[in-house]
């Protein structure tokens, strides 16, 4: 009998987790993973901290390709792209992209693991020397020596998401300027106005300019980010604004997708067609407050998807229980971080909600690294629900992950407030923040 | 109609909470607070970092006397200690300790809020000069003196529980050698092998003696402790070798106690009398995951009790869902904490426990502050209910809040190990340590 034939489409995060899982459960299956790059299974979000650092950018890389041959077994095909899939015939359409050769793969498995990419704005020039878009692994190194080669002193960042915040930080660490220019009115429009205005205080502090509401018209060579509002000399731009899944080759396919071509994926990670699945960036992902699937493209869910589709893709039964929506990042000292809805994401849900925030004390306040904590908590009014929760802090930011366990749980803040967090002076007050905050949105 | 009269016996972290909720939900009651020392309302868990600090004692003090009389109008009475209670007259007698002169008070509502005191070993040499057993405020003044004015180089503690843990790094950094005595063979029995090891070397790592097997035979003067190991001579003796509820002066008053003569009370904080109400380290604390009373001493507990207690004695219907059995110390830079149960408490509850524990980066590996993180988690082998958790970390012991939430929410470790916990590189490696931890039990 044949072995069982795994074909996984990407290496990076999930495919590199699922084609991992599937050939450890099932040892004589051949696992083949398709990777249009050189490049397999990095952590692109430490790239900004890699730059910061002033390292090499292939300490990102979590498994080398090596390694994913040699020890796990797997038949890693490197700089070969999947262009299409039929899944009546289930064979994979794969072309070399150094000779350009194609050939058809055939599969009894298929895991969809393609990832994002970047979403850029058709800004004239954005294709100019200098313009990167911080995303692939490929992006990094060629960012990080740029920085080193043209001895850069002076960066714009295009979209004041959280890859340009943490970029911002990082290059001021290596003692550029930084300027961050917005389209929106206002960065971190899903944070509480206490959190966010914390935040832009950090930036302001660590003198890092954030303009905000900029038209950008044009970047011109010598590099230039001529805009609505003023024109900023620079040596080097980054453009992050968003991304989009990575599934325009499966048009046609009979797939189903989300509203920004994500593929519908249910809680075992499979799509809409027999023995294909998908996982991370180019799938939704089951919220478990709001019931439903949604668009959440992190590194951690990406890992997680992954391994739950090598264990179904081999006769497994793992099942998602979802996401709360927790992330966080790092601006400078300060810990920035957010769990479950936020007041219009409860809104648009049906729910009657409310924001409690809270300053307090984050440790006892006669320790001299006492500083303030802020905490925002978003709850139902009627069911007394907690439905999301915002931190900052410079010290002790993981207290997010209590919440988020909290919402996974369906707490009501009734039951938040008198929760046994622990207790000890250099760690927190008597009375923790979490717990004040709760206190007050129970009343 | 005569104001509702309520007693509360004792000014401490549960008394103070219990009198401030009651007189505020019910403002025109009269609310008495009786105190046998002239302290009020201080954070006894502060009192080893203000030694490490030197910095004034009076620091811990949370809310001061006249604060309690002015701003929260409540009659608050210094030097009067309760000496016995006649329920069924609904009085309490009062001693004033500086006069003598002894009186009946009488209640509606009575609280008992006196807290627990030292549990002292019979030493001979005991009540030496530079002998000391930090509990209260006053202790904590005497000691903070002490070290001071008899220019202390040498301490020896008696015990080696998490109180002259936390002393002898706070010694430490002020310089003075410290040896630990412990009587049983080894610290911190409640934790895991591995999260053991690693305190004892961070002990031995900053110069702290550590000696366990000792039996204490007296302590001479000038200040010597004579073992059956060995002789110490020192300039200060710390003895803290556990607590017991200050309960005595309550025999006969028809009030059930614990095993320990806590107070029982139930999850409303009522005692078995009508009217006659428990909280803080002399009562013991419904615990959620044991579903039965335990004593459990920690201000976060009192704090929490006390307020319950204030609300219910002035009409309200707060009931205390439970504690999990969380708490943490810091020894120098490693933060050591845990909740629910351990293996033993598992299995004495009836449980079929196992421990699974893993050492894993806790940040990013790339970053350079990156250190090991060793968790443990004991679960169920049959249900797979996670049944408690510990930690040593050195930048995230907070993480035990999150396992704090699970025990509460009943989580079994198959759900545990898929928690959307926060992931950035400076906070968390992409499978943050417990998670991984939950996977492995989860086999």
């Amino acid at each position: 009998m044949e072995p069982l034939k795994i074909v996984v489409i990407g290496a990076d995060a999930a495919g590199a987790s699922a084609a991992s899982q599937a050939k450890r459960r099932q040892k004589d299956a051949h696992v083949i993973m398709l990777e249009k790059t050189q490049d397999v299974s990095y952590g692109a979000c430490g790239m900004p901290y890699i730059i910061g650092l002033k390292k090499d950018m292939e300490e990102v890389v979590a498994v080398s390709a090596k390694e994913f041959r040699e020890k796990r077994n797997i038949d890693l095909r490197l700089n070969e792209e999947a262009i299409g899939i039929d899944t009546k015939k289930r064979v994979v359409l794969v072309k070399n992209n150094l000779s350009n050769h194609q050939y058809e793969l055939n599969y009894d498995k298929l895991i969809i693991a393609t990832g994002a990419k970047s979403n850029l704005p058709p800004i004239d020039g954005i294709t100019n020397e200098g313009v990167f878009s911080l995303k692939s692994l490929e992006d990094g190194r060629k960012l990080n020596k740029y920085l080193i080669s043209e001895n850069c002193k002076k960066a714009v960042l295009i979209g004041g998401g959280f890859i340009n915040l943490e970029l911002a930080d990082n290059l001021k660490k290596r003692g550029l300027e930084v300027v961050i220019l917005e389209k929106l009115d206002n960065i971190l429009l899903e944070y509480t106005d206490e959190i966010r205005q914390k935040a832009i205080e950090e930036l302001q502090n660590n003198g890092v300019k954030l303009i905000c509401s900029v038209d950008i018209e044009k970047i011109d060579s010598p590099l230039k980010v001529i805009t609505n509002k003023d024109t900023f000399e620079c040596d080097v731009v980054n453009v992050s604004t968003g991304f989009k899944p990575n599934t325009d080759f499966l048009i046609g396919s009979g797939l189903n997708f989300f509203s920004n071509n994500a593929i519908d994926v249910d809680q075992k990670m499979k799509t809409n067609i027999e023995d294909v699945f998908a996982c991370g960036d180019c799938a939704t992902i089951y919220h478990k407050l709001l019931k439903k699937h949604v668009y959440f493209p992190l590194g951690t869910n990406a890992n997680k998807q992954g391994r739950i589709a090598g264990i179904n893709a081999t006769g497994g039964n793992e099942v998602f229980e979802g996401i709360t929506g927790t992330s966080v990042f790092k601006l400078f000292d300060l810990g920035i971080a957010k769990t479950g809805l936020s007041l219009k994401q409860a809104q648009d849900a049906g729910f009657e909600p409310k924001i409690t925030t809270i300053v307090a004390n984050e440790k006892a306040h006669y320790l001299p690294n006492n500083k303030e904590i802020i905490v925002s908590l978003i709850s139902d009014i009627k069911t007394k629900q907690l439905l999301g929760a915002q931190i900052c802090s410079y010290d002790g930011i993981l207290r997010i992950n209590a919440l988020s366990v909290a919402i996974y749980a369906n707490l009501k803040v009734s039951e938040v407030k008198y929760l046994d967090f622990a207790y000890s002076p250099p760690y927190s007050a008597v009375w923790d923040a979490v717990l004040i905050c709760a206190t007050q949105a129970d009343k």
